[in-house]
């Protein structure tokens, strides 16, 4: 999981800056003070900051180079664009598609196979200015399901469709791949999609399998199933990938993007596509006090069940967990964002508008650690705006 | 939306009835002065209570006791289940069968016709005792999508599947057919799924839709959408089909299932299907306090942004809105249960074990209100047990 939180009234007074104005509301009572000893100070926007991650699972060292690297690109695509003055949403789908288009990552090329060597994508974004969201289940033949998902929010945006049907927000398999199609975004054969990697990865899970049903005959089946250990899977890969943004004015939005566990049977959709589940974003407003935007990544049936992603959100607004930040914050104007995995270990990337290049990290369980019985958390603050004069 | 809320003491009681046996651990407080009062009497337990609806939507005059019959059907069906021991969520899947085999629901057979004349079905189902959930998204082929949707939820309970690969929760399209005839569920030919009344609404949508198309051809497209009437799929009838449960033992469970809006694109995949959105069921435990089941129906797109099971469920705990009942409640013990649809209008059903037919009722809007911006809420209790002795 990855996730930001910024302030109610950072983003106001980011907006103030921007248009050169003074603060023309009362702020909320935290800030206030923290305004208060700055007045006298003009902050200097910034301009806007991205958080990626290329997915929890288990990273071996001899490829942390390339997570890194891929990191490095998806941020740095977001910032270009949020330089360019485009909004929160299209930031995050640009570090997306990026993210997809790498063979190492679990998203668009070099997805995990399913049972029958096919692959289906999930993958989901949502703008936190309008709450409005996208998702596709289950898609094939599409290089970039992240691009589906975005044009199906903007779609919905638009309106209604002729004779007053209600446009989609959610659409899977072969329907979804025909939509993507009518609307401009070009199919791209299944067998291109697979990387070296991921088809060694299927041959040597369905020798795995065949191995392990073979050893199943003859046993009480059932019995087999539940003694299985709850481990097998998190030496896998799991490898969904997401960002986070936040642009000049303050809205923020998140997307995740996922092909999925290896060896999932024909038609499954994990928390990529489940809306809360795999990504949240919500600007603040008078309900909430901070912008939030959050994007998960792991075990999908486990991430549905929680909805990690919403919940995640919610408690990023809570007062209490932002009261020790809040304290330290004094007068910088400054962003809270973090990781946190319960598998072996999370790569990530993050870069603001005012950075050269971005900061990539892979996050490690502690030696000796179980995974899914340990959790790891990490993050950090960004200054969203220098103060200077 | 249906729902039902009932309390933890009322369901400690009723087990501690059914094992002859005192209650043992100290009860919540608001509860505990009800128990005090009637501790010398015996509660007879009554063995469950079910509650269906045909879907909002409208409901016209001439086929009201068409809806009624098959409300009435599907709550003696989950009863006759209740009163052989069958647990809530087997119950629930019951109810459904019989509210999906009705030509005159959205659900199963007699669905509504996507764009391209094919039937697509939703469904989920939720167990409140584990809090397992099933769900199948534009599933074609198959008469009963809740079979489905429970046959999924019961493998999930079994543990993992060889070589430690997660048992799927959500499945769609073709690979959602397929699992399902490889798990015993026999497939039925798409053109015995339509009804006459589905195939002619077809038609006249698909008219409609010709009709509007041609009058856009010249004008600005995108702002001829937004202008679209916001009313126009407010005549047509929605009819989500669900039901809530409670059992003997005072496990909840809920179910929803649906054949979509109308017109709808293929592939697309409503509230019905999605986790939080369609139905949501919780026991009693040490953090809630009341056991809920909630099933909702309308504009999936809608539902889903408002993830309206979950949130009614939530609301349903709050002790605010329980007081006044609690104050009514005396010595009598009593579970709560309410619809409420924005729609025009609203077919539900109920029954509890004790009575000999079921209940039903077409919930309206007041003449001259306009749906969508108006909301009714009805709604009633059920005596889980009789105070005798």
């Amino acid at each position: 999981m990855i996730g930001l939180s910024s302030y109610a009234g950072v983003m106001e007074s980011l907006m103030n800056s921007a248009e050169e104005q003074q603060p023309s509301s009362p702020l909320a009572n935290s800030w206030s003070k923290i305004q208060e000893s700055s007045k006298n100070q003009k902050p200097k926007c910034v301009g806007g900051f991205v958080l990626v991650h290329a997915g929890a699972g288990y990273h071996s060292e001899s490829k942390a180079k390339e997570y890194k690297h891929v990191c490095k690109r998806a941020c740095q695509r977001a910032v270009d664009r949020l330089k360019a003055g485009a909004l929160a949403v299209e930031a995050v789908a640009a570090a997306l598609v990026e993210l997809e288009d790498s063979p190492f990552t679990n998203a668009g090329m070099g997805s995990n196979l399913n049972l029958s060597g096919e692959i289906e994508c999930d993958a989901s974004i949502m703008d936190g200015k309008s709450l409005h969201y996208g998702a596709v289940g289950a898609i094939s033949g599409i290089k970039n399901p992240v691009l589906v998902a975005n044009r199906l929010l903007s779609e919905a945006q638009k309106g209604k469709l002729s004779a007053g049907r209600i446009p989609p927000c959610f659409l899977v398999g072969r329907g979804a791949h025909d939509w993507a199609v009518s609307h401009g975004i070009p199919p791209c054969p299944s067998e291109k999609m697979a990387s070296k990697f991921s088809l060694s990865a299927y041959k040597r899970n369905k020798r795995k399998m065949e191995l392990a049903e073979k050893i199943d005959t003859g046993h009480n089946h059932t019995k087999k199933r539940r003694q299985s250990s709850e481990n097998e899977n998190g030496s896998g890969c799991l490898d969904t990938v997401g960002a986070v943004v936040i642009d000049l004015e303050g809205n923020v939005a998140a997307a995740v993007s996922s092909g999925g566990l290896a060896m999932k049977h024909p038609g499954r959709v994990g928390q990529a596509a489940h809306y809360g589940c795999g990504c949240w974003a919500e600007n603040a407003c008078s309900m909430n006090s901070h912008s939030t935007a959050v994007s998960t990544s792991g075990c999908g049936e486990h991430l549905i069940r929680t909805m990690l992603a919403r919940e995640c959100s919610a408690a990023m607004q809570s007062e209490d967990a932002h009261q020790a930040l809040l304290e330290a914050m004094q007068n910088k104007f400054i962003m809270e964002f973090l990781w946190s995995h319960t598998t072996e270990s999370m790569c990530v990337g993050y870069m603001s508008a005012q950075d050269s290049r971005a900061k990539t990290h892979i996050s490690r369980l502690p030696p000796g650690t179980i995974p899914g019985q340990c959790l790891a958390i990490e993050g950090g603050v960004c200054r969203l705006m220098s103060v200077v004069e």
